[in-house]
C-alpha cells in the first residue's frame, strides 16, 4: 500500500458478524484501525451485547456508532436465501448504510456470495458493467509490492465484454489503490503465444488491446500463472472461477512452504538458534507474504464501494481490510471508476461502426 | 516417490532435443539416471554430433543407443505444423520407438502441445478415453509427499465424461506411482459446498461418485485450490485450463518465496551466519518443493506411456523424469490403466438403464 493520508474524515459501514472468528475479532480490528486513522468513523452493525463492551470507557467510542441487528448471515447460507430473507441481518444493514449515503464504504468478513448478492440488489450495478468482480492484491516483485488480480470469485464465468470491464476496473484500482499512473494489464491464459487458449480469450484479448489507449493502461497480452507475482504485469484479468482457484492455490502453496520452513527451523538445536538470529528478516518476509496484511477483496462494478475481508481474518486482518477501504474511499475511486467504465462501454457498444475506423 | 526397484530391465526412448537447455542437459541427465538404474537402457534421439561425445569411452555407452534425427521441434512450433511436417524430428522418432515396441516409455523435454499431438496420432487414444490428460505430482503434506493433479494442460476443456476418465486415470497413477492402494479423489471447484461452481461440475461430481466403488478409490467431493497440497485428498481432478493455471501459479508462488527467503538470509551479517547454520535443513526444504525433483508430467489415456519433462529441466530434472518414467514402465501401469478405463467406460455408456437401478 502507498502511504495513507488521513486528511479527510470518512465513514466506514462495518458488518461485525458472520466472520469465522466472530464479532470480537472484528471489534478488535476496528479498534486497531481507529488507533491508526484519527479521522475515520465507523458504523458497526451486529449484536449490541457482543459489541458494546469493547468500546466501554474507550476514547474511541465517540467515533463508533453501534447499530443493533438481530440476524446474522452464516457462511453456509445460500445467497438466494439471504436475498429473500436477509433484511434483518447485520450484512444487509451494513450495505444499506452505504446505499443511504450514511457511509462511503462498506466492509464485511461474512459469506462472500451473500455479500455480493445483497450488494447487487441494494447498490445496483454500475453503468456499463454486466458482471461485477472481486479484485485482490497479490504479493509481487514489483516496486509497489503487490499486483492486482480480478475476478477472484464474484462470478464463475465471464465473456469478452466482462473481461474488458475487468481490465478497466483493475487498471483503475491499480491507479487509485497502488498509485500506478499507467498500469500494465495482462489476460491470464495457459500460454503467452497468441494461438494458445480458449477462443473466447482471443476475442477478449483484442477487445482489451483496443481499449488500452482510452483506458489509460498498457496491455501486455496473455500472461501465465507464473507471471501473477512478476514484474511483467500489474493487473491480471481472468474469470472468477480461474481467479478463485489461482488465489487459493497461491495461498495454499504459501502456507505449505511456511509450515515446512517452521519445521526446518525447529529440526535441530543449531537451527533453533539460527531462527532467533534471523527473526527480524523472517518477520519481514512473513509480513510480505502474509495474506492478512493484504486482506481485502474489493467488489468492483457496483454503485458503491464494498470490501470483503477474509472470512478467517483476525484483528490484524480486519484492520488491514479497514485501512484499504478507507484509502480507496478517500481516493474517490468509486466515482472515477464509474465514469471511466461508462465511457468505454459507450465507445465499445454504441459508437457507429463507420466512426471507429 | 516410493523406492525404485531395478529388477526388471526396461528401455526408455528419449527425445534429446527441443528442451530450453539443449541436448547437453539431456545427455547429462541420461548419464545421471543410468548411474542410479543399473538395468535400464536408453534409445537417445537427436543430433548424433551433439550426443556422441557424452558417451565416448563411458562404461554406460553399451546401454545407450543413439538414433540420429535431422530435425528438431522448437518450443514455438504449432502442434498442427508438427503433425504435418514433423516426421524427421527427434520427437517423432522417440514416440515411434514406443509405437514399434522397441521401448516401454517415451520421455521428452520438448514442446508440450506438439508432444501430445504426435503421441495422439502415433499411439492413438486408449479405449474409452476421449481426451488424454497430463498428470503432475504436487508437493503435499500427505505421507507419500506428493499429490497427483490432472489435467494440467493436455486440453483446454473437459466435460463430465472426461473428468470421470481423469478421476479413474489419476487414481490409477496414484496407485502405481505413489503406492496408494485406495487413493482419495477430489474435484477442483471454487467451494466445497454442493451448490457452488459450474453446473457441469455438479454433473461430473455425480458421475465420479458413482464410479468410485468400481474404480477402487474414495471420492471426497469438491476441493478448493488451497486443498491441492493438503491431506484431504491424493488426486485432484480438473480441466486442463484450470489445472495449468493452478500448476504455474503454485510454481510461481514457490519461486517468489524462495527468492524472498534468499534475500532475507542475505540481509545482514548475522543472517548470513544463520544461513550457514541451517544449510542442511534448508537444503531438505528446497528439495521438497523443488519442481525439478518432481519433474515429469505423465500423459495418461494414450496407447503408450509418455512422460513430459519440464522444458527448462537441467540434468537433475531430466534424471528425475527418467526415474519416474522407469518406475511407471516397470509397474505395467499403462496396461492396468487401460483395462480399468475400458471397464468403467463400458459400465457408464453401454449398460442398459434398467440394470443401473
Amino acid at each position: 500500500m502507498t502511504g495513507l493520508s488521513h486528511d479527510r474524515s470518512i465513514t466506514l459501514s462495518v458488518d461485525a458478524m458472520g466472520g469465522d472468528q466472530g464479532p470480537d475479532a472484528v471489534a478488535r480490528g476496528v479498534i486497531r484501525f481507529l488507533e491508526t486513522d484519527p479521522t475515520a468513523r465507523v458504523l458497526l452493525h451486529g449484536r449490541r451485547e457482543a459489541l458494546e463492551p469493547h468500546f466501554k470507557n474507550s476514547p474511541l467510542a465517540e467515533r463508533v456508532e453501534i447499530h443493533h441487528a438481530d440476524d446474522v448471515v452464516t457462511m453456509t447460507d445460500k445467497p438466494s436465501h439471504v436475498m429473500r430473507n436477509g433484511k434483518a441481518t447485520s450484512m444487509w444493514a451494513a450495505v444499506d448504510a452505504l446505499r443511504d449515503q450514511r457511509a462511503e464504504v462498506c466492509v464485511s468478513c461474512g459469506n462472500t456470495g451473500a455479500l455480493m448478492a445483497v450488494s447487487m440488489i441494494r447498490l445496483r450495478k454500475a453503468e456499463g458493467v454486466n458482471r461485477p468482480a472481486i479484485a485482490c492484491l497479490w504479493p509481487s516483485r514489483n516496486p509497489q509490492g503487490f499486483n492486482v488480480m480480478l475476478d477472484v470469485g464474484a462470478d464463475i464465468r465471464a465473456d469478452g465484454d466482462d473481461l474488458l470491464a475487468y481490465a478497466m476496473m483493475g487498471a483503475s484500482y491499480a491507479r487509485n489503490g497502488l498509485g500506478l499512473s499507467r498500469p500494465r494489464v495482462g489476460l491470464l491464459n495457459v500460454g503467452t503465444e497468441e494461438h494458445k487458449g480458449r477462443a473466447e480469450l482471443k476475442a477478449a484479448s483484442e477487445l482489451i488491446a483496443a481499449a488500452a489507449e482510452r483506458g489509460d493502461f498498457d496491455y501486455v497480452g496473455f500472461v501465465e500463472g507464473g507471471d501473477i507475482p512478476s514484474t511483467r504485469v500489474d493487473v491480471i484479468v481472468t474469470d472468477g472461477f480461474t481467479g478463485n482457484v489461482a488465489l487459493k492455490t497461491g495461498e495454499g502453496t504459501a502456507r505449505l512452504i511456511s509450515d515446512l520452513l517452521r519445521e526446518a527451523f525447529m529440526s535441530s538445536a543449531l537451527s533453533k538458534v539460527a531462527a532467533l538470529m534471523t527473526r527480524g528478516a523472517m518477520a519481514r518476509l512473513r509480513t510480505r507474504i502474509d495474506p492478512r496484511q493484504v486482506n481485502g477483496g474489493v467488489f468492483l462494478g457496483l454503485g458503491g464501494l464494498v470490501v470483503k475481508s477474509h472470512g478467517s481474518a483476525d484483528a490484524t486482518g480486519v484492520a488491514a481490510a479497514l485501512s484499504l477501504a478507507a484509502q480507496l474511499a478517500r481516493s474517490d475511486f468509486s466515482k472515477r471508476l464509474a465514469s471511466r467504465i461508462a465511457g468505454v462501454s459507450a465507445l465499445h457498444h454504441d459508437a457507429p461502426k463507420e466512426i471507429k475506423a
